[in-house]
């Protein structure tokens, strides 16, 4: 008989408050520019996309922000998330090292997106908004969007890129039972979409086309609005009831990790459960070692360049200094959707530069082979994102074994794979591919990008 | 802000007995019977398919057995679940009922089986068997044993039924992401799968076919044995942790159910919940009404006959007592497939036969309408299994809103519909049939049970 497996917490547990960790860095993030004038934007700029308070979030210095009533009785269908010890996967690898993870594949959507979509819905309906328009890949965070928008009784409009439109036909009717209507994307329904199709009839579709789609849908209507699962400040924040729960689950039985490893795309699962650690390390409590890992194909971290680059592959969005492979870039096909992204969050990239982060890439075989093991003794199938998560934790207990250190390592992950198994049949089959890093792929991107003379 | 929406428990809150309801009842359910000989069938009959400690299980006397430490230590990966109570359904529904539902989705084959097939694949592990083979048809059952089997180092074998291993093939690469192989049923490996073969190349195969491949599969080997997911006395007490929890989260919260909802195939997931209320109830502590829900194109209890009859199609299980729609009877191809079974437990038969249960039936476009309804208030997708018990309490619910009456209901919600989306696709699209009873099909198939003269 063990001590604890499943480590849960009672409603009562749920955080009342997000964490913005910006007033506790030494130095703040460089500010997004305006594209066209290169100054930085303000509030302005943003209202014919997002709602006052959400915008106040993304600049505020406040270090606490209550989470509303509202969004707490919509967290409560599945939050506190449980931790688990994997003592079964401790065991596999003949390891000292001690594994926890934090599982948000609970959630109604399947991942931590929820955490953001409710209160992004809820502020969203508070202002009068009437519809959100989004973009999804992988389609996880429209189903998230498509969930928290039939809470709060608003219209969803989501562009799913075409290949995945074509091959996930399950994430669409999720979104459609939660009410949201979905176009594949490029679409007929926008100007943006119709001039790809002239081009291109058979288009499979980007994210950067999606997301082209939906922000031309929502910026001259104002009773629509554009919602955004990743990259910006406010959704990394909301995303921080992750890590709060964690330090609290981790104190409950007498634990603190010695390493915490998060997979990367947006950012936003990574920073959702490190920044609560960040805290707790800057203020001299405890000394984690945070590591981020990301596809060895899609490296934005370990091998783009930190410099201002717009946010989507066409250009629309405003400047953000952060790591890019530039925003034309368009990586391989790999299987982990979520983290086929030519950036980094700017605050994830930010606290990278300041060295309090390290970073490292795998190849997607070796994410998969972990992700076997770990269902064959955990029980749970990972989504293809965080099996990165769990190939570097294996990584790092085989190091253990070899050395004898007992670390403790906690892993976030960040979702469940019920809708992603032709990626494990293809893994199985042998017929998955280790994409090379492209180098002059991404040179070229590269050359593509901006020059901002900063002051 | 609300007093509770999720019930949760510590992880010493799992129950460490099941519990048998068979020595509380005022009689016990008649024996099995030997389908050659009619008379009752002792061990010796059951070993080539069973070990012995679960053949002592469904015969024993015993009110409760030790979980042991090996299947607890498993059954720590998801449980205890979550209870929740269903307010933002009841507010969908204006009803002064106060809804309660205890969730199995979150096991990891999503649904409440594994809480059997982990108990049944570690005492054939102690017993030196090496493999375990089964059928599957919605594929619930299939993934849940071949979970177990990988926690134990056994192999597994499914026969799944051809119709359906042909529309869900994630359902497959989820059992062989957990190491099992997969047949489709009716298959070339067994001389059952052959002969219909023969007869009909293009055979979209039965439950009945593929019990009688798993079943001619390990009959004949010493290492290889057999497993059952519902209908037998063991499995319906390994379920039992179900309804021993949701004890507890209702005690927690100071409610108790003046009603219990669970809907009904083979009954071990009703069983699991209902009999430790049974238990109060019998004991005079409590007083709930007790309400089975079938398909209203499969109505075994409604419409059933109660009598001896053979488990499987093809007539090779022993004669069990039970109500029936006929072995050879097959139902119509509504989309809760876990729910297709012309009988029903003998000991869920045997107690509605004592007067202590209800039971109503249920057409799935009702029942497709009001998990819709409750996807986009508590955010869950339930299979389309448990939409029966969905239906069921939603037509609850708007009675108490006529009446007025504050009924406190409690619902199995047994598993998740990650897996079923096709079938919202069809109900969504209008594509949905409500097949009548087939008044005449059961008829012809009465005919072909065995008259037994009992004693």
């Amino acid at each position: 008989m063990t001590e604890y497996t499943k480590i849960m917490l009672d409603e009562s547990d749920i955080p009342t408050q997000w964490y913005n960790i910006i007033p506790d860095l030494p130095s703040p993030p460089p500010p997004p520019l305006h594209p066209g004038t290169h100054e930085p934007i303000g509030p302005d700029d943003l209202a014919p996309l997002f709602p006052m308070d959400l915008i106040g979030q993304e600049v505020s210095q406040e270090r606490y922000i209550d989470i509303p009533g509202e969004v707490l009785d919509v967290y409560r269908l599945w939050r506190p998330t449980p931790m688990f010890r994997a003592r079964r996967l401790e065991k596999l690898l003949d390891t000292p090292a001690k594994i926890f993870y934090k599982y948000e594949g609970v959630s109604p959507a399947g991942s931590h997106k929820p955490n953001t979509s409710v209160p992004q819905a809820y502020y969203n309906a508070k202002q009068g908004v009437k519809k959100l328009t989004t973009e999804t890949g992988a389609g996880q965070w429209g189903s998230a969007l498509a969930f928290a928008c039939a809470q709060f009784g608003l219209e969803c409009e989501v562009w799913q890129v075409r290949a995945s439109y074509d091959q996930k036909p399950d994430r669409k009717t999720m979104m459609e039972v939660w009410g949201a209507t979905v176009h594949p994307s490029p679409s007929e329904v926008t100007e943006a979409g119709r001039q790809i199709l002239a081009l291109d009839p058979d288009s499979p579709g980007s994210l950067g086309i999606a997301i082209s789609e939906a922000v031309m849908q929502a910026a001259p209507d104002p009773d629509t609005k554009y919602a955004l699962g990743s990259v910006l400040n406010h959704v990394l924040m909301h995303q921080t009831v992750i890590g709060e729960e964690a330090l609290k689950q981790m104190e409950k039985v007498g634990e603190m990790p010695d390493l915490l490893i998060g997979c990367t795309g947006g950012g936003s699962n990574f920073g959702g459960l490190s920044f609560p650690f960040l805290r707790e390390k800057l203020a001299g409590k405890i000394n984690p070692t945070i590591r981020c890992v990301e596809p060895a194909s899609c490296p934005s971290l370990t091998k783009g360049e930190y410099r201002y680059d717009f946010g989507d592959t066409i250009g629309l969005t405003p400047l953000v200094k952060m790591h890019t492979l530039g925003h034309d870039f368009i990586p391989d096909p790999i299987h982990a959707g979520g983290l086929r992204y030519h950036g980094m969050a700017p605050l994830v990239s930010h606290i990278y530069e300041l060295g309090m982060l390290e970073a490292e890439a795998i190849h997607q075989s070796e994410c998969f082979d972990g992700a076997v093991k770990f269902a064959r003794t955990e029980g749970i199938l990972p989504a293809p994102e965080p099996t990165h998560a769990v190939a570097a934790t294996i990584r790092e207990a085989v190091r253990c074994r070899e050395s004898g250190e007992e670390k403790t390592i906690l892993m976030a992950l960040c979702g469940h794979g019920h809708f992603d198994l032709r990626s494990y049949k293809a893994y199985l089959a042998g017929e998955l591919s280790d994409y090379e890093y492209p180098t002059e792929k991404v040179a070229a991107a590269m050359e593509r990008v901006p020059v901002i003379s900063e002051a």
